[in-house]
């Protein structure tokens, strides 16, 4: 059992055979899982280091707490490419997806997009219109909002240009620049249809526009036929109040679909016959495809996943040839639930199953792992994932295929990570 | 079925139900679910409100973000009575569960418990040592630490002094006071059996020493099987590292017993032969029986649970007769998974079911709700959980004949708030 898993390079281990295989080592006493770690034969290596043995600062300092002084480097980062000629205003910041744990993405480094800054927004002047084809048009105060009962559910938020930068090949070398402008959130709201079952929505009402009150007014249209499957109206983000860069008070959720359709801010709901196509759906937010036309309406993220471990920011560098190495990523879907993720080494050729691992919700982050035995060669390392309704994450090529030449949209291409001999890890264009 | 739902006063409504039942009010525009939301017939309403129509604030001004200036209240609290002697570095603050959305607690907002105030390590100098009866003692570094395969869960944290002020009857009329020492995260780490199938645990080891690294030296004892079950060396916390109050770099995660098992600012793991009697599980944390014995090593937290809404803080004084509104809470037990929590109305002579909503893990907190129609008469309203291993909320009565008269550990007695005629919400206690 210890030889097959010497030699298993390319063999999918589940994370039950992996602590089973592990086991035997240990049994046998063959390797440590660590072999660089000190063995603690001289307890006296504890004393050199300064432990806290003095007072502690006092438990009221912080009603409201912050990160560790040592954790500053991780936080969101832009750059003029993310903006409008430079205009932070109108600009994009990543999540450091580096460092994230889990599936839950602290509320402070949620990624953000702005069309004309982050609004402040006073939660007891804060009214919510909805109005056009309902029975009962009305205007709504938080408190009142806040008394319809609530549901939460995890969500991911992906803005539809992640990734676009890589439309043209890579441009950034770090995983938070090239996919950072997604994060994933516990969120908290009220069921529009809960609403709209109140009010009475007429049988003629086909769209809704979602407007917000930054000063951008964003505003997108969306089918009716979603508004009733899951849309939100959310007011929570894990577990307190929405943040400002977030639409603090209250902005629209519209789960697995671009992320400027969960209008932030959100002042105004009306429902009508046609769609409304607002600037940010006929001038943005389309696709030119190869025959000329644009796609226009393509709201729904498609399967897409990313390795973050290793990634630039994470790299093998430190690896000794016979390490185990766990490789871990996030695969996500705005149709449904991840079903499953595939891993190549050598740039598409063979592929192994990763195995899942915690929680696997609907339009969520899920996480993926794989158990390797580093061996010190060049690899060209990617994912692909699959979910529930049966999209599979497309080449490159493939993806060209379908949306045209100039689009930066939607980006959900298998990426790929070159590990070099000496584990540093760069970000290159496996096309085929 | 209009008439059903007027009348059901102590009857259970399910979500599937409510929604259905709502729809058909709507259709039949009886009455609207918020009567006293404000009618749009003038849309004309929405231009006194001052809408950020002005510049926002640029994207790169909060690379970390916070709260928004409004949400200034939402914050830990503490009081003397919840200190040594009102020295602030041994004292416990506690989560605001009354602003509670969803089951994830904001790292800003978790609950702390100190015994000799918080301490900052700096993690490149912090180590840990596992020793005893292990076949290669170790001392890890944080970069070591992380090299292990991860794994993340959502697991509450809770003090075993939770409502401990209760044991004497009614003290805070406030949720937050009563309840908010514990909290619910996504915790990540490495299983601690992880590390020991590597290290080879030897047969005689039975009992593990947990250090903390603070000016206390925090230590307790755990039992093997527990380690060995699902014990975790934890190092981040929803999606980012710990925090300090939370024991930043690497704390441990005991998922469902005493929290102070927790050890925080981890530095040392022993293995042994037979438990220390540490100073915290000998002179604290043991219950006086009525016998004249203490129970010592009473590590699981029962099951338990609190309405939140309505709560002294979440009053239904601005509600009118025949309004439909949610009663709602958590649930959650230290031994598994909340099964069900029945709602009584009249100080428990009878009971109705509530619905469970949202995701319902082990050891995690699990939201409850029940749609209840306002009538204006005053009730004594108690809710009461069981899980999946049987463990059934006693009353006052029933948990003083298990643990003694001078207990103040392991409170998950019935907990009644008393709503008085104009929805004022009361702390009381009903024994029975």
């Amino acid at each position: 059992m210890n030889q097959q898993l010497e030699t298993e390079e390319l063999m999918s281990v589940s994370r039950r055979d992996f602590f089973k295989k592990t086991a035997t080592v240990s049994a046998a006493a063959a390797s440590l899982l660590l072999p660089s770690a000190v063995l603690a034969d001289d307890p006296a290596i504890m004393e050199e280091v300064k432990w806290g043995t003095t007072l502690g600062e006092e438990i009221n300092v912080n009603p409201y707490g912050f990160p560790s002084k040592y954790e500053h480097n991780v936080v969101r980062r832009t750059s003029a490419l993310m903006s409008s000629a430079g205009d932070m205003h109108a600009a994009i910041s990543m999540t450091p997806l580096h460092e994230q744990k889990g599936i839950i993405t602290p509320n402070g480094l949620h990624f953000t997009r702005t069309h004309n800054g982050v609004a402040h927004v006073d939660p007891n002047e804060w009214r919510l219109m909805i109005h056009g084809l309902v029975e009962k048009p009305i205007v709504l105060t938080l408190e009142q909002l806040k008394r319809y009962p609530s549901e939460t559910q995890i969500n991911f938020i992906e803005c539809p240009s992640n990734g676009a930068a890589e439309w043209k090949g890579p441009q950034f070398n770090s995983v938070q620049f090239v996919r950072g402008m997604m994060s994933c959130s516990q969120w908290t709201g009220v069921r529009l249809k809960t609403i709209l079952d109140d009010l009475g929505l007429k049988p003629e009402a086909k769209w809704m526009l979602a407007e917000g009150s930054d000063g951008s007014e964003m505003s997108r249209t969306l089918p009716v036929e979603k508004v009733l499957d899951d849309v939100m109206i959310a007011y929570g983000q894990n577990g307190e109040a929405l943040r400002n860069e977030q639409g603090y008070p209250v902005r629209l959720l519209a789960p697995g679909w671009e992320a400027n359709l969960s209008v932030k801010w959100l002042k105004r709901l009306e429902f009508g016959e046609k769609p409304w196509h607002a600037k940010e759906e006929t001038s943005k937010y389309t696709a030119l495809t190869a025959s000329g036309k644009a796609i226009q309406h393509f709201y729904t993220l498609e399967t897409n996943s990313i390795i973050i471990s290793p990634s630039p920011e994470n790299s093998w560098t430190d690896l000794k040839v016979g390490d185990l190495v766990e490789i871990s990523g996030l695969a996500w879907s705005g149709y449904g639930t991840i079903q499953g993720v595939d891993l190549t080494f050598d740039g598409g050729k063979n592929w192994v199953e990763a195995s899942l691992k915690g929680l696997v919700l609907p339009k969520a982050w899920t996480q993926f792992s794989y158990m390797h035995r580093y061996d010190g060669r060049p690899l060209l390392l990617a994912s692909r994932s699959y979910d529930d309704s049966g999209d599979v994450q497309p080449t490159v090529n493939q993806e060209k295929k379908v949306v045209g030449v100039e689009c930066v949209y939607h980006r959900n291409a298998i990426h790929t990570w070159a590990i070099n001999a000496k584990g540093e890890v760069n970000n290159v264009q496996v096309r085929s």
